[in-house]
């Protein structure tokens, strides 16, 4: 490991089974052991609480620490993840095993911090469906609202007579004949998002307490359930797991490329890295880079040559300050066979070692800081949630609305921070908010705070249209935002995504797609799209007003990437944000602290041109899956449409 | 409302939980107070039982009242119609409910009839496999037949040794290895409806207990598991809720049109207009219109300008005698935020109410009576059920399988009644019988006496196949129809929808689909069309004979529809039924009393050629999505083939 | 029946409820009568336990028969097949209603064998979930392994702390979060077809008590979960139900082309024909040949004319010693009225009738002993499970990839013997082992003596990966292989179907599919075809070297046809095994004891060169779906590529 260059290691998520093979039976001798030997060799350990995987003598012992399905079927010992969040007696249990192991490496120089357990939520088991979940829901609900009058009244529990006597009376929600009430349903995605918290919370707390380490926490990628702004609250450090030839085989809606089989999306991997670097505002790490080909997605190609040292530069241009892979050596048993790690299971090298050891040697000549953004794209996942429960479009997709927006302005050579809707915009000089979904009016007022200090605004569809009980506003869409943007909604509709919508600005026709709000400005706005298809033509449907010292633009379509990018780029402009001509698909820049990552995620070939000397890393020429690091600013650096 | 032309007023469906928030705790004042607004202002109201949403109370006290999955797992309360029909618990609390509503408006001179509870058997629910339907199951089974050896030998339980030794031992259908038996299957059914029937009584019974009201039920489209021709001999009027844009995309197999997602499907909705104002041979009524866009079809265009007028008028030439909108004001809370109503949420008016209004102003000056039909096509549940228990092609749906036959005879410009196989048919010039599954000897009588005195029959394939208990007929199909219909089907056989089928008829080859026969006519029976596909190839198809005064034509296929058209025409011409060339694709003709109703579901126009002055609503130019009332009968209207 | 020249009639599988009304009234009068009259006409009478379903009134007493879901819902009554093999109590009363049967026709002399149940594992019955099954694979387990500790180092445990304090803590793969662990699942599909073997042995066991009678079972074509060769071990003969257009419709990835809608793919039929010669190296029977259409496929066309006449030569030509039609006649009653028989249910000639009447006449013309094959295509069905449980690629099924080996092998005119990889392999010239996935040293000896005393040995892609205990051997794969084929996989790579691969032989490009892996040869070792696509472009795909008087290659990826012809080609030359140029699809030949049977599965039509007076049956124009038998070996036939 030293001689790859590795300086970190992560051990021992998932071993509960051997630290305590029976009840009380504790044995670190062979964690200590392997400890050791790193030690020795000058490398530093990230220690993992075990409790991703509760042992069978304890599921035995207690049964209903098991997750429940909504249908009340046992989530089985047999994988992973199986316990719930809200077993008070799953709770001791971690309480216990968490405070021997980190009273047990107290004092051990090597290591150097902890990730609690292992990618909270993974395989759907944020949300659970038990008795212990329904006792803490109540209780979780009576601690939110004045009383249960109040919960009917937030929740507006008139509608289909789902009046509750007692908080008691609220149960998780389980099988019915038609949909849930999305208050309801929403109020339990933040009671199970909060379920963890707490359980997370019972890790960092005891950590805490045996000393001076970091705490983080490796969290999943496009991930829907699990707040991240939340929970890394109580973490020193956000960490995620980065698989990009599988994210866009299983969770995104376009099928993939032959060149996204072989090395991702860019953006689908470069969003996940800022929405971890913004969200604690410092550095983040990658804890899992995928090390060649792995298990679980549909198809398994082989990564292109260079992929991995590819990742693993995308992740330091993005705000990584490391970089570890998973796994080390391939493993001869159980269900992840399939998975590559970097040494093969005979304990040769894999073709992932040779390049994560090039990329080891390239970045350690580079010493960088903070990621700085001038744009921040407002991300929270209650919306995400509302959204989810009524999407009124098969398509409509919040995670994907964003991505559509994050993707055109990343083609524009910027640097984006994903931040939640109430952090502090301060800093700058564009904020893009697609899908703002829930607002009262303290959001509306910080918005227009922005704007009248001479913030550029960008508001996508959907926007202001509910409150944060997920009621719609007495007045029209966007409710508290109307005035600010200058409009109101007169009606909005949704499509299949095969049908073509159509948008005018200046006479030339853009595609949208999936949504479409027929617009009706304020004399101050200007309408800068209007409408060419469907019983809306001739509406307007994206407009443009100024307020104090800046502008809001509102985008009343699901827009298509020329037109995004025309309001992208005059958005850039009016904030004066300094940005490329639109870069090739799968080619992105990411500036930190004075250097550019140029990356290519694609099988072409391109020339840059920079001044004379400005390559700290790699080439004038941009081969297959390669990357260059670059000393001047994204701006300044041209590439050649693919040449050779 | 009055303003808007509004005489009808549907309230307080879903209302259990405000008028007893708790047990015993009744309050009608807020009912009251609304009922006496709408009566100031000279409206009428219909008042709902509010038994689709037993409030959460009830269901904490009584668990047991809710529904169950073929598993076992209960319907959860949450949404709505989560109660069983059978449960005892559930119908006292019933009978309480509804004799305290109808006594305390006994007296009220605006409430001029009931609904019975909501849409009965929405979201799946008229079948429940809990432990009273299991019993009451039983004890239906017990009242149908004489003895459980009746039963064994009806449903014949010999094969795979399903024999049952009491009424006790038969069970609801739950999960099995493989398929279930078909006579179980369809008498559970029934079961099923019976059980609606029973629970439907109790309401009607104690209403007109307490006065002099109408009492109806609003029905769904295409639905497939409660026997309407059954339920309404306990109701006064019929009544459904129409919703065109949702229904071509969530009830249909084709894909909808462009023009179809903006306003439908006219013979979609057509049917079941014709099925409501047969069922009961009167006016029936619309009680849920579709205001604008709604929220529960996969995607929720806006429907094409003047398409609301349009389904009203439409109603009113189907047969119609009022056409309510649901809902009034769009709903701030709960699951159907994204319903438009005529007014918006902040209570200005939306799309739908204008039409709304102008509708209802062109309505008022129209008088007619109830609509006369001369062509019968033959429904019935039971058939619906035995082919869906086996369709043996995936694509033979009941449903889509009648929608075709009627598809062109409304092309035709005629007028359809949708009845009972057992009605009387003296009425009619020409029956069509499509997909008469089952049939017995009484019923093969009643079709025979029919054509002797000269009707016009015209049999679909799959008729006469088996016994009203689903067992085979021992002689071949159609068994007793064979001798009416001069033939014995030699085979059967299905394909996949995309292989494609052919006939000849004349020297002109026509398309089929789905299903072929193989046909033996007796000698005094004519070969109509002879297949020319498949092994099948120069075997009869369709054949015709005429018997007494009258004649029967017996289509072994899924014919195309240009074939269909061919017979249709030749039938109509047989009866001497007065019918127009074939309408432009989404253009109907509809007669009531004098005024045909010419209705385009099209966002093209054309030109109308009528007598002078005969126009009484609208213009000569038809136009996208619009209507004309004209005072002449269809068959002397022509209509352009696609102006301007 | 005698008249339609039928030798054998099977009775009474699933009879129990009319054996046995109520609980020990049992009633054997029907059956008396039924043997009789077969008797009396000459017909041999084979007899089936009633055990397949068990009636009501048993699962009424003993619920606990039923088997269960993997989330514990109960598989009810009302099918077939609903009782778990590892029920005390359902063995019991399997032992108690056996007994008395076969105790009953003890001395009768028509009956001459019995077949035991009826399609065991039928409907995914194979595998149950019960509390019976739980405890019965934990003894299953404790009978396996030396301890738990055994248990837990052959699975491994350690991964995900998956470990196990005992046997009893083992529970069925219930329902989980995640995978399940490869190693159990494995063990849990062995365990399972254990137990229908233990079950099948109380049958044959009791009936070889009250007779000298053989004892056989119909299996089901292409079924995973039974193993065979092992149940084949307690019967006498091997029997099986064979639908060829059913098959090609619901168990075969390609969609089925018109003609195999007709009569279905020979080599899919074949391939079940010659797994049940090999498995006991004897002629088999067809239990069940389809009569005509059936109920059960999604669509049910007719047959082509021929059909049924072709698949009983095709069958006796694989090495078919009978062949029995299921059914006689259409039943009126139950699940399967749309399943035709040989009678109508009217009990006239149904189109099967007189086609299997012309067959028995050709056939009783011939008299044939065993068939015997040079190529042996290696077959185990824990290679089945285990790729099963990891496919790694959606489109990799065990059986789909064997069967385009086999069809490329039958396309060249030759045997194939299917047989258990620990078969003795002294008896053929050519092996091919595709997706031999779990191999010990014992199986690589084996195979390399074959090689070594002059064998011709193809092996397949994923083969020598795992322990058979489904572990990763600690070599590279091809593990214990690797010395035999001289080299190891440096990477495996799999994709979707539709994404083309290409390798290169001596300059020509050929296709390859869904799996690719780059070879490492020894020196020794010859490259046969080199990758040209993907990142692995210029490493070796293909290899063979020669071992001692024989030769061995490894093919690294999923072969094109065309590939794989020209290595299977190769290999039969090497072999000196005669065999013919490509025969067109759906033309095959079938040597058997000195005839040869030319089948025609398609509606084109070809002219047979043969000599002079060696047609036995049938002429030298081969017609749509005819067969024709000649008295000459295949490679001394030619056939002309499409005639007329």
């Amino acid at each position: 490991m030293a001689e790859a260059g590795i300086e970190y290691v992560r051990l021992a998520e998932f071993s509960w089974g051997v630290i305590e093979p029976t009840l009380g039976g504790l044995d670190f001798s062979w964690l200590d052991e392997a400890v050791d030997i790193l030690a020795d060799h000058g490398l530093n350990v990230v220690l993992c609480t075990p409790t991703a995987t509760p042992p069978k003598w304890l599921v035995d012992e207690h049964p209903e620490i098991l997750q429940a399905d909504p249908d009340g079927t046992p989530r089985h010992f047999g994988s992973r993840r199986h316990y719930c969040f809200n077993s008070p007696r799953y709770r001791e249990e971690t309480r216990r095993i968490v405070s021997e192991m980190a009273a047990h490496y107290a004092d051990h120089p090597a290591v150097v911090g902890w990730q609690t357990d292992n990618e909270f939520g993974c395989h759907g088991t944020v949300r659970c469906y038990c008795e212990d979940c329904s006792a803490a829901f109540s209780e979780w609900l009576a601690a939110k609202y004045d009383d249960v009058g109040d919960l009917n009244e937030q929740w507006g529990t008139t509608f289909w007579s789902q009046q509750y006597a007692s908080f008691e009376a609220v149960d998780p929600p389980r099988p019915t004949p038609a949909d849930h009430h999305p208050s309801r349903l929403l109020d339990y995605y933040r009671f199970a998002t909060d379920s963890v918290i707490e359980y997370n919370r019972i890790h960092a707390d005891l950590i805490r307490e045996h000393g001076d380490w970091f705490v983080t926490h490796n969290f999943m990628g496009d991930f829907e359930t699990l707040d991240m702004h939340k929970v890394s609250n109580d973490l020193d450090l956000v960490s995620w797991d980065s698989y990009p030839t599988g994210f866009v085989q299983d969770r995104r809606a376009a099928d993939p490329s032959m060149d996204e089989l072989r090395a991702g999306d860019p953006d689908q991997v470069g969003l996940n890295h800022d929405l971890c670097r913004a969200t604690n505002d410092a550095p983040f790490w990658v804890m899992e880079q995928q090390p060649g080909d792995v298990n679980w997605p549909p198809s398994c190609p082989q990564p292109g040559d260079g992929a991995m040292r590819l990742w693993a530069h995308h992740a330091v241009g993005h705000g990584a300050d490391a970089v570890l892979y998973f796994r080390w050596r391939r493993c001869l048993e159980g269900q992840e066979q399939y998975h590559a790690g970097l040494m093969k299971q005979d304990g040769s090298p894999d073709r992932g070692y040779n390049e994560a050891k090039a990329a080891a040697e390239e970045l350690t000549t580079v010493d960088v800081d903070h990621v700085d953004a001038s744009v921040a794209l407002l991300h929270d996942y209650d919306n995400w949630w509302a959204i989810g429960v009524q999407p009124h479009a098969p398509e409509f997709d919040y995670w994907e609305h964003l991505r559509c927006y994050y993707r055109v302005l990343r083609a524009r050579g910027v640097q984006v921070d994903v931040v939640h809707p109430d952090a502090p915009l301060d800093d700058y000089e564009a904020v893009v908010a697609p899908g703002l979904h829930l607002v009262d009016t303290e959001l509306a007022d910080h918005l227009t705070q922005f704007v009248e200090q001479g913030g550029q605004l960008l508001v996508g569809a959907r926007s202001g249209v509910k409150t944060p009980a997920n009621q719609l506003h007495e007045t029209l869409a966007p409710g508290p935002l109307a005035d600010l943007t200058g409009l109101v909604v007169d009606q909005h509709e949704s499509y299949p995504e095969d049908v073509p919508l159509a948008v005018e600005v200046d006479g030339d026709e853009y595609a949208a797609t999936i949504w479409a709000e027929w617009l009706d400005p304020d004399p101050q706005t200007t309408v800068v799209a209007t409408h060419t298809s469907g019983p809306g033509a001739g509406r307007p449907a994206v407009t443009r007003r100024n307020r104090g010292d800046g502008s809001v633009t509102y985008c009343g379509v699901w827009p298509g990437s020329e037109l995004l990018d025309e309001l992208v780029a005059e958005l850039l402009s009016r904030g004066g944000i300094k940005h490329t001509s639109r870069l090739p698909d799968g080619v992105r820049f990411n500036e930190r602290d004075g250097l550019t990552w140029v990356t290519n995620f694609t099988s072409r070939q391109f020339e840059l041109d920079v001044p004379m000397g400005a390559v700290v890393s790699g080439g004038q020429t941009l081969g297959a899956f390669d990357v260059a690091v670059v000393s001047t600013a994204p701006h300044l650096i041209s590439i050649s449409n693919e040449a050779s």
